[in-house]
């Protein structure tokens, strides 16, 4: 029984392959629109510039049939468990992106860094927790 | 053309319902235990006690169709959009909980502190990254 994620945005991205995305946001990656989808609109309202944020995505190029990879495809590292790897391939290949909220205009969000890839669909917008997290 | 997800565990706790779940895991949550399905057991491999982990669930019993909230639910604060909050009803309802690895036993993985009820379906697991974030 599975479980149906929708789109809430897409982004815009200068990076459009997987091979030139860093890994990481803050290993390099650029500022990023997300073009937030219409029935949602009113579910950014609240967020403000400067404001830290967990923008999470839906991988759609990763495979989902990786259960364990070598560590930032270093073959020298063992093959891990994908659960203790950031690897984009995984069984749900769900990204996480800490960025700041940097602008916003007409139903799209500008972010950054984020290493996520032109294209690449949004799935949920949460505000980073103040306190011990 | 939504995307689906597959669970990858459950959650195994002493809380059962919402109204008696803590809102945040450092709010007094409990300890629980996560049982991983069969086909995705190698993926936890070098998951290891002490290991801070993001643990991602789906809040099976959330509203999809609310936008706004009242913050904590408190009415004196203005309607915000859930997308700058960390409220459970909202489009796609995913949970983000910051926990520790605890005990690693035959596929289940104790983890805490973790305010998701017992029965919520677990999507992903990632290892907290080092560094600046």
């Amino acid at each position: 029984m599975p479980f149906e994620l929708h789109p809430i945005g897409f982004v815009r991205s200068p990076i459009v392959d997987r091979a030139s995305a860093p890994r990481q946001g803050d290993e390099g990656a650029p500022d990023a629109w997300i073009e937030l989808t219409a029935p949602v609109l009113a579910a950014v309202e609240g967020v403000e510039v400067g404001d830290e944020l967990i923008v999470i995505t839906w991988l759609h190029e990763a495979r989902r049939d990786v259960l364990k990879v070598h560590p930032r495809d270093d073959e020298s590292r063992p093959l891990t468990g994908v659960f203790a790897t950031r690897s984009s391939d995984r069984p749900n290949p769900l990204g996480l992106h800490r960025v700041t909220a940097l602008e916003l205009a007409q139903g799209q969000l500008k972010v950054g860094p984020l290493e996520a890839i032109d294209g690449t669909p949004v799935v949920d917008i949460k505000p980073v927790l103040r306190g011990p997290r």
